[in-house]
């Protein structure tokens, strides 16, 4: 079962809470866009067969071609047991992703809130009114959520891992890179979710792969960027 | 299997895609906030239990409590035949949904780019210039993509309808309401589009829906508003 990963070579993006669970699950893949072929090999294939994607990150793998990160990583989760079995647990994990899918759009809108066509030095002013919110409204609230959700277990589901866990890893990575200042004050309230990053962080996988060449840096091309007038 | 369904009263909204999957499935449903309980009946359920929901649409049914759009419908779909039962096909129509989620949050994000906290009269210049690549870039985008996909079948998925195509005539009757002009010039150009929207609302218990004074109207409190500004 060869496992092929199509995702924007350069930026960790949305293709990295895919690649965080195929890294959990120990599963060998190729990155194509990152290999010789480039963009080029990942554009060939978007629109290509019965089940094309409107973007990136979407995997081929067993003869299928699954787009949308959220419907991804629900395949792998069955697949290497990154989720619970039974049709509640299943759908909980769901939920918990889409409402973190939630919470990285809003990331994303905060230095692109006038749209993507424009470079983010044609909307700062409204980047800065936008992040404003963010930071001071959504971020505290979300993390009020997940922080509940989780309380004293070790994972978002209890004792084991799912791919809900690593997703909010990734998230908490995020907004500490691009809103230092704000997700330190927030984790401060919430030392259950400081404590979640610290444990996935350590898991033997995850730690070898942010150590790894694989690992793309945080970047200001990606969804999580450093403005630091943004962080207030 | 008595079935609650949890969405603030007055608008659509998110709310909308739940309850035509409950519609077209002819399950009854309780309205909740839109009964005698009003929003407090809501605010009373949402972050109780061991499945909260950060937000409302949330569906309590068999001792479940499910909320985000997507997961709900994908447990509808599986319990109404709204999806095929396949791994690969209950997938496809998942990702289908989670693109035309992208699209909706698009379209709300036109009338609120700066922030859900200000007024849309604070934003209206940034709104202005959101609304002009959405209506110039994404809708032809996201129109061309959903065309392919439906091709010169009769629905998304082939001849059975799944919850994608009642989610995605939402979103055309939506944007039809929102950017009449835009809209009619997209679907201009993909009349398959504009065949599947009428053959959804076609379907006996949709058109009863649709006729009723369950189906609250468009309005401007919703995710689809019309300030004819913003539609060029």
């Amino acid at each position: 079962m060869a496992c092929e990963l199509f995702y924007w070579p350069g930026i960790q993006g949305r293709g990295e809470f895919v690649r965080l669970a195929l890294e959990e699950a120990g599963e060998e893949y190729a990155d194509v866009a990152r290999g010789a072929g480039g963009v080029d090999a990942l554009m060939a294939v978007l629109k290509e067969g019965p089940t094309p994607s409107f973007a990136p990150p979407f995997l081929r793998t067993d003869g299928m071609t699954i787009g949308q990160t959220a419907a991804i990583l629900m395949f792998l989760g069955e697949r290497h047991g990154l989720a619970p079995q039974d049709s509640a647990g299943r759908l909980w994990t769901h939920q918990l992703q889409l409402t973190i899918a939630d919470l990285v759009n809003e990331a994303h809108d905060t230095h692109h809130p006038v749209g993507n066509s424009l470079y983010y030095e044609d909307q700062q002013e409204e980047a800065r009114r936008r992040a404003s919110e963010f930071t001071s409204a959504r971020i505290p609230k979300f993390f009020h959520y997940f922080s509940h959700v989780l309380g004293e277990k070790d994972y978002l589901l209890g004792l084991q891992i799912t791919y809900a866990d690593l997703s909010l890893f990734q998230t908490l990575e995020g907004l500490d890179y691009a809103f230092p200042k704000a997700t330190a004050r927030a984790l401060a309230r919430h030392p259950n979710l400081a404590a979640l990053r610290r444990r996935v962080a350590e898991r033997p996988r995850i730690a070898a792969y942010l150590r790894s060449p694989r690992r793309i840096p945080f970047n200001e091309e990606g969804i999580f960027r450093r403005y630091p007038e943004l962080d207030c």
